[in-house]
């Protein structure tokens, strides 16, 4: 079979490390140049010829710079004739712009899509994406893969008995529901519903949530709004407990510190699919790497094995 | 500017001629013969040379027989030297396949958008889509409109004092707030969650329906199940009279039947994107013609006017 | 070398088994799934990644359905990872619409082509397609098979001492007369033109019939209106016995019937491209399989071994 | 309207000015530069910016030099900001290269109809395609003449109480059958059947031609082997006078002498799609010109009128 | 014809503005919103519909912010509808980009200008782009304007009997050449050579520059290191006088400070293809308007008059 | 790994024989037929199939005769079911169309680049291309060899203590001053600039020439009026002797007969990208073969070893 070669961009190479570790291949180094003129060039330092090549990085901020080298590296490795690149993405930012909900806007999770295939991309190995539509966006094969096992893995390890996985919204309640399975506990789901561009109004809490351990999943929390409204519903309702859960911990404009102050939140818990932002640490936050599950893809992908047969149908 | 010269398959002849008669244009004659071997051969019987063609086909039950039709009269057109072909689908029923939920399986709603373009089509008119990210499948401009201003028109006849709009499903509930907001009335929504493939369970109605008059909208009926579960719900929390309105009235496998006996059930309210099913005619049903509306974006598409500014922000 | 995954499907499942039991390699089953709104979905139930896949599929009626089964199939097998896809095409029915005699008319076979190279075919297999130029309407790589030399094999346990292949246009006579060389005997062939689209005269046949043992060559027999009034003219020339032979059995309309009672001939020969119609059998039939030649041309594909040695240049 | 722009190469100057004359509009000069490396470099030296831009190039000797010239043409004219570029072929040459009946083959006629949309071209004006199918290799779309008009109205001036129009082979009876109508008198067709690759047989003449006189038409005159047979066909059956007439009127190998010099032809017909050989009049040879059909049916394309209602049904 | 649109990113919009005034034409509204994760989302706030779209947006520093939100305005312009979109480019610094002079490197040039058109670009307008090659990296007609002629007319107020026009480098050295016959006096050029990546060497000075009042004429100024250097070659030579002149004053890194410090620099000259950098003023610094230049040349593509006749042929 | 096959158009089989030899693979024949129309076909007379297939194909006069054929050569491989198909350019001619210095002209580097993309070229090995923009005009991986290596092995033969490299221009001093590096030997260069399309000027020689052994070093010699002039400025600088060396030895027009004829030019020396033209040899030319280096390259491209390595760094 074709050799393997990895790259990471600049958006997080720690994870990039971890998932080499983990697949027990080297990463190869990348050289970055930032011109005067502030355009960036790359160069992919080590044999890409019929390889098959892996480029490492998630769209977090600075998100342009990110998608650019990224396209950069794309090319790159086009014109040095791998044999098949593969982008992973652990987390796609762009996924949210998916609809035009408004006239003359852009739809960026299909032009984002559509570049990354322009510039070269022949597959793509994507974590959690905020819509299962995005998936098809793309015109190259995608493997969708979620943190759902590794989440449930770390809360198996607390007294469940009492337990409940709410969803914010019944956008994200399907994934909760197969979180619950896992966990072998009920399910509850805020009924959001941004009725307004600027207003989000959550009318309710359907299912039990009452004196119980709640466990609030989501797939991203960036500003953290939603989860910020969703704790004073589980008060009201006299929750006894509450963990914040989610795949992609962004947590933008301080919102690790907002949630992490809120004293009946006991733990946070999020992926590394996006590097913790520095200097907003707190005790209660728990990272759990997905490194295994996207080497594992990785490494099936490279193979040719079945990659749904582990992940796709949780 | 270029003429117009408007075609219909055979899905829809109906709606295509009162969208004719309301642009004062004529409808374009089209053969489409079957030879032995079960091949179509289409037609266009009229000039299309520079002309701004436009094809109106709802992709409603035969829906292959349909599609392969579009298909082909879409390359006619090309090949005629058509200066603009605008596909309007009144009913694009591919869109419910927007996802990949198990592994291997088509992506129809974006499959189906690369082949009109394949064929052909420069633009698509389409009319309530069933998911606002099918809009990002297509890599053509796509027009879509909502029915919401010709149901509330039709529904403002009645006394609404006590009235409010009930969403089958939070989904919906976004559009079923717009219409509410029409009708100058509240909204309420089932909060269904479909959690297994074969089972669907409405844990709920968010909003006030006790005693009140309930108009239920939603996107398109098929087989009606979740419009049926809806209706045990709403009589369980003693809702005082119920009307049925969706945009696609496909009522398949008896759905129309089933509805109407209901005997709480006051009125049926569709539009004509699709064809009502011969033979399932019952007096509760009232059918509106979005003609007019789909004639004036055509009209609008043809000029070069905003169409956005009518239809597209409810 | 990648594993190959062989599905069929609806068309013809008898003729995907028997070629599956040829190669000894199973037929991987395949879920299409009809939805209360008449869209198709498919699932290909074994894994493809990294896969050799081939989609059998006759494009026979109802064409329209097999046909949108079929880029469904081919969009599963993109989605899924398959190394590459080859559509088995045994009887291609549009290839019958390859040019434009009227204005405004679709070219239906290289429409279907470019849809199927949309929808991710990597090559076809085709067999004894209704004109050579076909071929050129895709854009992907094609083997081209014919069945003559499983024909020969069956006509040549016959005595042929008195005999003569007889096509019934010119169009057809380079096969028929390749057909006769095989045999080691004499060539004839119909004068057909087609004067006028309504009106199929043959004016003549070119070559000696009198008191010979005709075999009546064609590539595809649909309503079988020529070769019936071709039985008239080797009639009138005092013809000894008549076969009629042919590489696809559409027997459309009561055809196979029609020529059945025809009692002076005696037998009809068709391969398995197609399935019989049902209810229309007659003892005078019989049915060759083309599996194992298609089944090594499949081999050879798998192999990278050369198909044109076999077959090409008969 | 948009501005007309008409350019010619180096094939056939003299018909690109006649057709010009006849559209009343300038021949724009065109220069065409031989580097020392015998590289081409072209200029379109007319503003050609939103310009409906016209090209004039038959295919004929020296064809990979006009074909070059014609893709640097092309080329220029997108650089240039052509708002539509027509390619004007009145011969295609490489027609006759459609069909792979050897394997490994190139199929030019696909080829170069791919390499003209390659090159910037936005639709196609033929006239007299070797086969119909060849108009399926274009993906843009192709106006497809035919000079029966032309030859007609030539014809009908002698007297044809006792003429007959006869085709040298089947393929070519479609057409010999429609200008036969156009003159009132009946048909008949060698029934030429090409067994192998280099031997050419004429079996029969289907139709009467004894004590007749005789005009042979044929789509295109090459090295005019398959003439010079029919005539021996004839001379037998005692046909009474002989005419020869064809559109492309290619005359390769001295064949223009040849035909000339049988006593019984008393004249030879052709048109101007391409240049007639230096060095080859004969007295018996006349010209007709196609450049008002050319001419015409450029004026209906600028104009966007419809070019079929015209030329395609004959 | 239809109306023209303008609209400009965040890059420039001074410039956006300036032109839009030279039009007598409003400069159309652009929302950019930018959410919590970083992704921007582009609204072009006017109707696009059938109008002759441009977008102003230089590829300045933070290019890569520059580069997707004009991706994102060019996605909304073609989901918008737009007839044509041409991206207004005064300075395309990715042109530097433009060849792979180490392995595995992406080519900046090409790849951007593959994305510009992935995105919906019908054309580009640009002004002095780095090396002429970079005009074929687009796959959509280029219009390359110079801004000599506006450099030509600030410099000829002055008394030029003693003057010549100095190249730093001789691949500049024909536009230099161009200048300096526009001003009517003698050229000169540094003869660069850049012998290894990090060592920039001037060998020497062509021409007579002793004694004389110099005009140094570069495409670009990024750090301003080559022209220091030639200010050395210069005093070493005793040049009376020193001007320096440009076209894309990008003045990175203080260049504008310390080209300024120079006592013997009188004036420094550039235009407005990018903003001068805030804090970094010099009184020696006189920047020209090319706006009216650009808005010219959209003058006249949107009319379809000849672009090169004014700009492209100095 | 797939089996290679390597085929050779007509431009230059000795080189493909050369290559083959070395690479102890058989050189497959090619049969190329050419139609009393003029037009080719082209037949691979070797399985094709999944096998590793390099065109090698100098573009030399004639040249538009050899790149038609090529591009035969690249459909038939396509259609042949070829795994990868990599062209061989020894010599690209069209590399110097690469910039639009007029208005309405062609690009034809660009041009034929896509060419041959659009005919099925999947990879490209080059060498010395005349400009290294030219590289990124194709949407293919490039291998860009130079014969640096073998030229210098060739003078290192000479007593170089007093030599000196001069390049004719400054555009090809980076090339010389690695040449010079590898020789150990200082460098010069002319200062040549084109001022007009008619008109070329050498201003300067840069650097020491006077009582040297000059090696001219050139990309190319076609015409020979460069190298011609450059004499004329190192006979008045009094240079020693003076040898003249290229890779692509054209030697149009007399140019090898023209420099021959210089008494102090010692020794002319080419590689053979390019046939030798016939009847121009002068004892004083030593040609070297460039097959080992190709055949290397070829090796490493279809062992997917990094070719990068040994060549692109010089």
């Amino acid at each position: 079979m074709r050799d393997i070669a990895v790259f990471s961009g600049s958006a997080h190479p720690e994870l990039a490390e971890e998932i080499c570790a983990q697949l027990e291949v080297p990463l190869r180094p990348v050289r970055v140049e930032r011109f005067a003129n502030d355009c960036l060039e790359v160069q992919l330092q080590a044999n890409c010829r019929e390889r098959d090549v892996f480029l490492i990085q998630p769209l977090v901020a600075p998100v342009q710079e990110n998608l650019v080298e990224l396209l950069l590296m794309l090319d790159a490795a086009r014109g040095a004739s791998a044999a098949r690149t593969t982008v992973v993405l652990p987390h796609y930012a762009y996924a949210r712009s998916d609809k035009k909900d408004a006239p003359r806007i852009s739809i960026g999770a299909r032009l984002v899509a559509d570049l990354l295939v322009s510039a070269g991309a022949s597959r793509v190995l994507a974590m959690t994406l905020h819509s299962p539509q995005v998936h098809g966006f793309f015109s190259v094969p995608v493997d969708h893969l979620h943190a759902l096992r590794e989440l449930a893995a770390y809360f198996s390890r607390l007294d469940l008995s009492n337990a409940v996985v709410v969803s914010p919204d019944l956008g994200n309640a399907k994934e909760a529901s197969h979180f619950a399975r896992l966990l072998n506990v009920p399910v509850a789901a805020g009924a959001k519903q941004r009725f307004a561009d600027d207003k989000v109004t959550i009318s309710d809490i359907i299912g039990e949530v009452e004196d119980r351990d709640v466990i609030v999943l989501d797939d991203e929390i960036a500003k953290g709004s939603t989860v910020i409204e969703l704790l004073d519903r589980l008060r009201e309702r006299d929750a006894r407990s509450i963990r914040v859960a989610c795949t992609h911990g962004l947590f933008a404009a301080g919102a690790l510190r907002r949630i992490g102050e809120q004293p009946d939140v006991i733990e946070i818990v999020c992926t590394n699919t996006v590097p913790v932002p520095g200097g907003e640490r707190t005790p209660k936050l728990t990272v759990l790497s997905i490194a295994p599950a996207l080497a594992e893809a990785m490494r099936r992908i490279h193979n040719g094995e079945s990659v749904s047969a582990l992940f796709d149908s949780p």
